[in-house]
């Protein structure tokens, strides 16, 4: 099964309260696709800049992302430079250099056309709408989005959130795009815009689920050491989309298969925060996902 | 069975975004025994001042808890007065005066002192002392403590601790108790301080059992609306030993009926924030608790 990704190929420079890394490799689309694994036709459309390392596209290439969809453009790939604070929850951005991506118009090459599974990582909705326009009756289609969209982009967003299965946000852009304080009402707020289901994902206090007709509350992985949660949210979506990629699922099944995959979004995210940038998803050996899938379970069922 | 507990009985000022509320009735003893319900023998030791009206502790006995162990005293009763932010998780406190409490010195009744079940709730640790002083062997005894009793008696509160089974606290009250950021790390550290379980409470996050071999996390119900959550955790804690009780489970059973006792202490206590002070809680109709206990379920197993 073939799953598209569009989003961003980044540097990220990240301080912690106790490290600093500097251009380290990052973006949406990059974790998303990564944690999607080999187990799934992954493709990426996205641009990077005359300065993004070879030996970057080639880890990703090495690991089956099909990277036909990537353009690359005269400038700098983008940029983000961001603090975590003591609680690795709360962070302060402290630049944003969008360089090749201010002029980006995602192309979604032919022979993608017929893409089953779509994730829109969060980029701004008309790129969105972009490559939703450009491919034909996706089995899923689920979309990332982030305040800053919310706020100045917000009947963009909204024009094409009929289209959208899953919403895939945190507990605050949750909140600002529906209005009402409880993710109850928050969720119910949001189906009402297009998506039949909503995630809501809380960093360390885990993710819920309003699927059709239940709900799931998973609790992330609770984990000795934190060293960077940058990526966590795109990889729990690679994980989660893989999972219903793998399980046949579209936007017409039951909730079964969706709550199955926000496990495995889980236990997918619980590998990035414990290393710096994609260190952690790389570094994952076979078999600690399922080890750690049986510890999910374990903490979950009564 | 019976259950002691020794805390506040109290006046609590509220204010939400949404409104205000003048001395309403409160305070960690009066949540925890109202919610731990008809079926046990519940034992309140606290004092009272002139002020306390008894149509209050009418409410508590109508409901089968024994006062027996409650001073009246010539003075105000406690009052605590804060102000809750938007998110109803930070709350400031704006005014905490003492009254008859400044003076109390906790004494538990002769007839009281084989209590099975003791939760010492959060009070100075001396205090908490001088009841496990007055109790003989009790089957379990859980203490719930705050940033202040951590911060100002800290070498007091560590030499209760060895008699105290299980440790029920906030999140951060286990980081700053432990120092330690990782959840994991602050339950196995404080396991080191004597309690051989500790339940972390994360208010609408639900709240996670770091058992002797096992760890549950619990999501808290999702609540429609929120309109002040005041006495929630003490809630919490009487649901729990309210179950544990019922049954029959002690300090060395294995964690099973711990486990159980978590959803216990969910569903009652998300019937607290729901109302103002107690309202909550004796508002609860027969069969509602079941109800909730099934959709807790629901939104547990994947």
């Amino acid at each position: 099964m073939s799953i598209l990704v569009v989003g961003s190929m980044a540097y990220d420079t990240v301080e912690t309260p106790q490290e600093r890394r500097e251009r380290q490799l990052g973006g949406a689309a990059t974790f998303f696709a990564l944690a999607a694994g080999a187990d799934a036709e992954v493709r990426v459309v996205a641009v990077v800049g005359h300065d993004f390392e070879p030996s970057h596209l080639e880890l990703l290439t090495a690991r089956g992302v099909d990277l036909a969809g990537v353009e690359h453009a005269d400038g700098p790939s983008f940029h983000w430079s961001g603090r975590y604070h003591a609680d690795f929850i709360e962070r302060d951005t402290l630049a944003t250099e969008l360089g090749v991506f201010a002029d980006f118009r995602p192309q979604v090459p032919e022979a993608w056309r017929a893409s089953e599974y779509v994730f829109l990582a969060n980029i701004h909705p008309s790129l969105q709408r972009q490559v939703l326009e450009e491919v034909e009756t996706p089995r899923l289609v689920a979309l990332d989005t982030m305040n800053l969209w919310i706020e100045t982009t917000r009947e963009e967003l909204l024009g094409i959130l009929p289209q959208v299965d899953v919403l895939m946000v945190n507990d605050s852009e949750a909140r600002l795009l529906s209005g009402e304080r409880s993710l109850t009402a928050a969720a119910e707020t949001i189906k009402g815009f297009g998506p039949s289901r909503v995630v809501i994902k809380k960093g360390e206090h885990g993710a819920v689920l309003f699927g059709r007709d239940s709900v799931l509350s998973v609790p992330a992985l609770i984990l000795p050491d934190v060293k960077d949660p940058t990526g966590a949210g795109d990889s729990f979506a690679g994980g989660f989309m893989a999972a219903l990629a793998r399980a046949d699922a579209d936007r017409n099944s039951d909730d079964a298969p969706y709550r199955a995959a926000m496990l495995d979004g889980t236990v997918t995210a619980s590998f990035v925060p414990e290393a710096f940038s994609v260190e952690g998803l790389i570094a994952c050996e076979d078999g600690a996902a399922a080890t750690r899938l049986a510890t999910l379970r374990t903490m979950m069922i009564p």
